[in-house]
């Protein structure tokens, strides 16, 4: 039997919540994963690679790859490494002439270099990821980094009225006003290749948990992935997140759904996965999956400990009978 | 039977020249090789680094791994990676705020990277041999970085007869002047305990080539290490230098001999191995051989374009009958 083939969208966290919680349906299942993920990060580490040197936001592929490293002990000590972040050298040694490494991840730095060795990303992606070990494949979006910007009211709580274009991905994800409009620049970026064939080959695709307009939305703006989408033989399956982050303040669940529906009309969706506990009642997210086309599927999916956090094993559990029915 | 366990002692390139040419012995050979490398660089990236974070120098611990790195494309790859240095990011991207990360290769950010995350050189060396597949294991020959500094005759050409004190092993390099006493800071280094052990368990210790007075001499000055090779059962082999650099201007081949038993009087030496063209009159290097106890051992080691580089496998041709003898 040839394996299931999943392509999962996404940014930070919240895809290697969903990448993670695949990796625990298999062996259950035989997954052929893909990670597709934003381009748009410019903040932090990846922020001041991109500022600096130009090139892909690395911060999210780098994320994707880890969570889906081998588990030899060796592959677990270089994902650690992926994710370590210089520290400040501190005391500063004698003669210390500045630190312009703190916080930047090794990965980071190491998914750079690739690229410009290699001289294409997704060569680069392809080498790191064998050098994890990893049980699936991770690619950008898009080729070339993205600009995210958003309409946003109420910015400022002073002038609740008032609309704002916030320009970037770190702006948008921490504003607590309401995003009214998001687009990327350019505004049409050309699709990441091998993403399209993947979500052409697929037999799922797999939106959020994320980030709704920094790591979810933004695939759906790139229009060759679009297409690609709406026009794939896969199913498709939205998970939803726990609980609004800043940038979704006052956007519910079923608002969540109603969103993917405004920014890509065609898109129809066949699983709604949602954590019992945080959908509460859950006859409007019910009408807002039934609007896409899809069936709400109810299953406990956080963590136990109250954080609002995916659990891996309980999400992976929650997908198995999704992704193999049928099978 | 037991594989031959070789320990080579150097720096820069000619440890790369000497570990590539112990590969080229294999697989006529069994070796179970270990590099010992010096810690006392302080120019380019690993300067750069040691003075902005301190701990050991990375440049020529990678040069030492790459050069033992497997044969596998994945693995030949990673050596690359770890050998790439950043370019110049031109044209500045808009917006650039500079570009601390040109120059570095991403070996040494990875190595210095690997320390703070395990803790330990050793320790991070191990794992990036084995991310590179490496045939055999790199160790510094200190865990703590030294300074070089010597006492040059000359070192400004107007005043040939005047003596100063050079710091730093890069101004040490690239000195026109005479040398006439090395020394580290601190003048006795702790020696890495798994060098001391290597180095206790071998059968061949093999010294250059090398810059003499940067990458050889200071593992003599190293008291732990310096009684390790003196008390040794292994025999020792010394490979000398095609042509003088510029911190040996002035010094012939009979002269790097006889520097050896100056910093490390009860050294006895096996043999001695120089390239037959290089040597012309072999009688005054037998005599400073012979001095050492050692016997001369002269083969055409060079590269045949007429560069003064050793090639690795006439190199490693010369090497397997001496390395072989008795076995």
């Amino acid at each position: 039997m040839t394996p299931i083939r999943v392509v999962a969208f996404g940014g930070g966290h919240g895809l290697s919540a969903s990448l993670r919680a695949l990796r625990h349906c298999v062996p259950g299942l035989d997954l052929d994963i893909t990670a597709v993920v934003t381009v748009g990060d410019d903040g932090g580490s990846s922020g001041r690679l991109r500022a600096e040197r130009g090139g892909l936001p690395p911060g999210d592929l780098r994320q994707a790859l880890v969570a889906l490293s081998g588990d030899h002990p060796a592959t677990r000590r270089s994902a650690a490494l992926f994710q370590h972040r210089f520290a400040a050298a501190a005391p500063a040694p004698e003669g210390g002439v500045g630190d312009p490494l703190v916080g930047h991840a090794v990965g980071n730095l190491l998914l750079h270099g690739l690229t410009e060795l290699l001289g294409d990303p997704v060569a680069a992606l392809d080498h790191a990821g064998a050098m994890l070990g990893a049980v699936g494949r991770v690619l950008p979006m898009s080729r070339q980094p993205v600009g995210i910007e958003a309409r946003v009211r109420g910015v400022d709580p002073a002038h609740p009225d008032e609309v704002r274009t916030l320009r970037g991905q770190h702006q948008v994800a921490i504003t607590t006003g309401t995003v009214e409009s998001l687009r990327l620049t350019p505004a049409a970026p050309a699709a990441c290749a091998e993403a399209v064939t993947a979500v052409r080959a697929a037999d799922w695709l797999i939106f959020g948990p994320g980030s709704w307009y920094t790591s979810v939305l933004p695939h759906l703006l790139v229009p060759g992935l679009a297409d690609a989408i709406v026009s794939s033989p896969a199913r498709r399956l939205v998970t939803l997140n726990l609980v609004a982050e800043k940038e979704t303040s006052g956007l519910s669940l079923p608002d969540h759904l109603d969103t993917l529906r405004r920014y890509l009309p065609e898109l129809k969706v066949d699983m709604v996965l949602a954590d019992s506990t945080a959908v509460g009642d859950p006859a409007p997210v019910e009408r807002a999956a039934e609007s896409l086309g899809a069936r709400l599927v109810l299953a406990p999916v956080a963590v136990t400990d109250g954080t609002p956090c995916h659990d891996p094993a309980a999400l992976g559990a929650a997908l198995v009978p999704v992704l193999g029915a049928d099978r």
